[in-house]
């Protein structure tokens, strides 16, 4: 692309940064923000400066939090000695909508990635351990995503805490509510096979 | 979306204020910035309202430039008879491309619409005229999109050059090189038999 403008091609080379965006969809965003009343970039760029100068997580869960302890650990209803583990907020967010968990989450911030070259000093998986061995805690939930890394994480975290006292468990994989078998995957067809559940307990859920 | 911080949610909210991205998206692209060093937020940031803030216009085509005048128009070699009528940046890179075309451009900034409010005076419209009413300009091509608003933005600044000595053009609309012709729509199709063009001044342009 033959800019007209440094400025202009500078904007869509910083948006293009971004997973998931090419230059040209850079430059449809870019024109659009010219387009509109100033204040609008300026509220952009002022929101994006102030979370990642801002930003604080949770000295309990790591979770994103504008308070030092965030609403769901500070919350007295909720039982911290079952403790969901996921990788980021988006999981938080999406388990927190079904309001099926009451318990605490622990924030990894990732997943153990050698490809990547994330490894579990990179994560806040030592919090986690460390947390455990304080005591306390009497179940994990696993609730990484189904792939390489998250089963590597898990079996990780699992290993480490060989010896303590605490269950552990991962969240269930199966056809969704609704989907119809003939256009599941093979891999998830068979665990929802392998992981059948007892009829009685099914009809509970419902 | 229920989020566990302000500060999350108004970054998430102001980036899905873009065109085309939802709240999902936003967060995705906000939770890769966290990831990534401050740089990369700061960089963005400041070269949005780099770019808002110090934008300029070419005071002969309206094209964004970062100089008084753009370099096509300060091009001596470039043909300012020739005036090939746009409605913003993106147009004057996709012809720059293409190598084919030795003229001027005027950026109209937009088309007539009046659903959205866009009127003439909306748009640079007046100094194209202006500029063909002082002379020296021998055609102008329209460029705009094939639509309604296109249309009718081409048949306004026609009218408004009634008795000027000036010609007018629109780019030809056809099928695209390569393509299938089953696989056309037919106002394409149709308008290409309509705008045939001789077999031998097609095999000019090969
Ligand atoms: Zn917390
Ligand atoms: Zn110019």
């Amino acid at each position: 692309m033959e800019f007209s403008s440094k400025l202009l091609e500078n904007a869509v080379y910083e948006v293009s940064q971004l997973p998931g965006i090419g230059k040209r969809t850079a430059l449809r965003l870019v024109l659009h923000l010219l387009k509109q009343p100033e204040q609008q970039t300026y509220h952009l760029a002022n929101a994006l400066v102030k979370l990642k100068d801002e930003i604080n997580f949770c000295k309990n869960c790591h979770n994103i939090s504008d308070t030092e302890t965030c609403e769901i650990c500070a919350n007295p209803k909720r039982d911290s000695s079952i403790i969901c583990v996921v990788e980021d907020v988006r999981d938080v967010m999406a388990i927190e909508n079904t309001s099926q968990f009451q318990g605490h989450y622990h924030v990894l911030g990732g997943k153990i990635s050698p490809m990547e070259g994330v490894g579990p000093q990179d994560l806040t998986i030592p919090a986690l351990v460390t947390k455990v061995k304080g005591g306390g805690v009497k179940e994990l939930i696993f609730a990484l995503s189904a792939s390489m890394e998250g089963d590597t994480t898990n079996f990780y975290i699992y290993k480490q805490l060989e010896g303590l006292q605490v269950a552990t468990s991962t969240i269930a994989r199966g056809i969704a509510v609704g989907d119809e078998l003939e256009y599941a995957d093979e891999v998830t067809l068979g665990r929802s096979i392998l992981h059948r559940v007892p009829f009685e307990s099914s009809l509970k859920s419902n």
